[in-house]
């Protein structure tokens, strides 16, 4: 590291709070926001920096904005004591929540008025890799809001894609990601119970099929958690009417029919409507079982 | 190879003839046939050993059926001047083209009738594994169908599974097979397509998507055709209604409702519809793309 920066988090959730160590472990002041004050404490007994943000954003040089979705990332910026109007001229803004690209474009220019830098810069990779300092980032942004980001993202990226420089083609790289990956979680699910239908057991399908040209990142990642019966929430089912909601509004205002994904988004309400929306996402395959009157592992 | 076997190909598509030339690189004394003359003449200049199914069936240790479907297969075996009734006994049917599993255990019963050995032994990994002797096989069969068969899957099988001791599971796994690799195709061109809508050129798509969540083995795949602009057929459009086709039809058998792969098959058969049916199956996207007035590359 060149030098040390000064760093706030806002959401320490799994993704948040496995960023955020990983910007402590490469050398920066890392202070940690959230509304639930054990992972501040957690966080703080890490060895995050304390501090009321009132306090410390006037000496901040960037802000990861690691939030549920975007009314949660607006209220961090510019809602009431929203944090934009404290920063000092010159810092930058990682926003990492998936959002609709013209809602990153929008914030963008709200923090350009400010003086602010903008990263739209949404995060793939999951709990575990955000721990190790090791995700994906899809950004978009301008040329200074990329170098003013640059130490954090150094500490937090493997894969780094600059998609344009400007907001909103990070997002929309998102929303390509997260079509595909909801549709390949759906899809092995479905297959998994279709194959239970025809006297195929689901740890056959999952090695057999891991090695054939059905395979898919998701299915090798997610079914395993279906033939161990292990629904603890890596990522949960009610991501997915979040996240294939934004890509079906974004679809729709550009007139774009996505039918596999629209199918997708229904198992995923099932799964959430019938009590497993807080369980891991493979449990839409609960929804395709009781259907056919199937009993998972 | 410990001895040299006497095998028959029915039908040198773009599997059956790599397969064939496969089982000559072996050593095997191989015959060809097909309807077209072409491919016959083709394959004899390669090595095919020559002679007329009726001249040749009774001195044949084992026969690959490599056509298009059920009723291809079934007229290879017991059609009039069906070659099943010709073998020796003890000779066995190596069926690979995607059935129903309850049509393979017919075929095996009648097959077992004669006192030949019949293993349901569907293929995977197109055209230039096919050429290698590379193919996964998801076979099913008794014992002694297997050892019968093991000169001619040790030649064309990179990777053999044997997934039961009765006709069937081989289909059954098949099928599974094809519930994933079609939703994936046309998922694949979905998020292209709509990639585009937002501004992210397939190149881009390709690129970023490839190493991140959203990745499928289809995915890397297909998605590089699109791209290249290039729909020569290594696995047509026309292939998936029937494959989702035969999915469909036996998940409804089982009151099984598949949702995602109804979505696709209809995406196949607006494409097989709008004269697309002999294209690449990547050429799905041109359904995704005109519908969205979209001018893919």
């Amino acid at each position: 590291m060149e030098r040390q920066t000064n760093i706030a988090v806002f959401g320490l959730g799994s993704m948040g709070m496995g960023l955020a160590k990983s910007l402590l472990r490469a050398g920066h002041r890392v202070h940690g926001f959230d509304l639930n004050p054990d992972a501040v404490a957690r966080f703080a007994g890490e060895g995050g920096a304390p501090g009321q943000v009132t306090d410390i954003a006037a000496e901040l040089d960037a802000v990861m904005v690691v939030v549920l979705n975007a009314a949660q990332t607006e209220s961090v910026l510019f809602g009431q004591s929203g944090i934009a109007e404290m920063l000092k001229p010159g810092a930058v803004i990682i926003a990492c929540a998936t959002v609709a690209p013209q809602f990153a474009r929008a914030m963008e220019a709200r923090a350009q008025k400010l003086g602010l830098h903008y990263l739209d810069a949404p995060i793939s990779g999951g709990a575990a890799k955000a721990a190790q300092g090791e995700l994906t980032i899809m950004a978009s942004g301008t040329p200074d809001a990329f170098a003013a980001a640059d130490a954090a993202l150094d500490a937090t990226a493997q894969k780094l894609f600059r998609l344009g420089d400007c907001a909103g083609p990070g997002s929309a790289m998102k929303a390509v990601n997260q079509l595909l990956a909801g549709v390949h979680i759906a899809a092995a699910a479905e297959a998994v119970t279709f194959g239970m239908t025809q006297g195929v057991e689901p740890e056959q399908t999952l090695e057999v099929i891991s090695q054939c040209a059905g395979s898919s990142w998701m299915f090798e990642n997610r079914v395993p958690h279906i033939v161990d019966a292990d629904y603890t929430p890596r990522s949960s089912v009610n991501i997915w009417p979040k996240d294939l909601g934004i890509v079906l509004d974004i679809a729709k205002e550009a007139r774009f029919s996505a039918p596999l994904a629209a199918a997708a988004l229904q198992q995923f309400l099932a799964a959430a409507g019938s009590g497993h929306g807080d369980e891991d996402d493979a449990a839409v395959a609960k929804v395709y079982a009781r259907n056919a009157g199937l009993e998972l592992p």
